[in-house]
């Protein structure tokens, strides 16, 4: 099968940023996310994907290889777009309203976020790539205590930043992701709670030598 | 294929414990346990758990049906070991043999911990058998904090145990599991004193009517 975009003229508007390569590409990811939520790793393939997208399954092929790649490109658009960490001008504050998000992300009906943890399971692609996203968006979230540390809610110290908001954020993907639990509408503030209190007592405080 | 253990000699010696059937399940689990960490839930088939057991495929299928039924009895036989929460005499050192033992169960190579994890994440059987496992450990785990109070070290406002004792587990979880960090030699101890901290300044504390 012959795919419109061996053209020269496609080849051209390829480049254009937002050009055509663009268009497919979103249209292709909306397809992805869409067969992710509603069949899960498992049940996605090149073709429903193709065929949902209504895209040349040649160009399905030809771009991203195998559904692993699908995957893997579904999860580095996430980290593309553009998110912003809370800013509710409190430690607790902050962390309470990321644990809202990551809990709302999680039981959501059908979970595009679940979807993806499950599927990094099974393909060591989608593992990397979600490590890579999650690795960004903690680093992205290190402002917050920035600014908590700036506006002396935390000992001056040097904080382990990763460390206090893996703890602040653990206990909602335990409960929801491996351990099963029924959402605790509580328990966003109850983590957040317990990080802040645990970061007021030094529990995240780090040498400078170990820190630097 | 006729089962030697439907003759009435061996439907008697069944009804024995520790007897026939206890070491024929033994074997097959055994079996399963390998083939789980060697190659991983896609790669579990009950005809290899039966030649590895060296037990009647016949045996295998009509005790265990399937391979969802093996998942659900491994799990379930790891809940009938002789587990014994960690008795240090602090909650700190309690929390962090905690730690300790749940790193280790995931970081060994291969894990068998983390073959159930992702075996739950595509079988609806394994991923309740496992949370009934999870949640009769954390059950068991109360006595840390129970104990912990009737040492003075927590308040002794009424504590929610569970949420003190996923908070200080989580993070291994989240690291390991999820993020697929390295492991951090540090991380059980410091994860352990955050719990700790936190609990003290009354984050795992709820109104009496509450936690009645």
């Amino acid at each position: 099968m012959t795919d419109p975009l061996d053209t020269p003229l496609d080849t051209t508007s390829d480049r254009r940023p937002g050009g055509r390569t663009a268009r497919i590409r979103a249209q292709v990811l909306d397809a992805v996310r869409a067969e992710l939520t509603e069949s899960g790793h498992e049940g996605l393939t090149m073709e429903a994907v193709a065929t949902r997208a209504g895209v040349h399954r040649a160009t399905v092929y030809r771009r991203w290889r195998d559904v692993g790649g699908l995957i893997v490109d579904v999860i580095d658009a996430a980290g593309e777009m553009g998110w912003r960490p809370p800013d509710t001008g409190s430690l607790r504050g902050d962390l309470t309203a990321l644990n809202q998000e990551i809990q709302e992300s999680l039981v959501v009906q059908p979970s595009f976020a679940l979807a993806l943890m499950a599927a990094s399971f099974h393909s060591e692609q989608a593992a990397r790539a979600q490590t890579r996203l999650w690795t960004d968006r903690y680093a992205q979230c290190e402002i917050l205590v920035e600014r908590a540390v700036a506006r002396g809610e935390l000992p001056a110290r040097h904080t382990d930043a990763r460390g206090l908001l893996i703890a602040a954020t653990a206990p909602l993907y335990h409960q929801l992701v491996l351990l099963r639990a029924d959402p605790d509408p509580r328990l966003p503030e109850r983590a957040a709670k317990a990080a802040v209190l645990a970061a007021a007592g030094g529990a995240f405080s780090v040498p400078r030598e170990e820190g630097e």
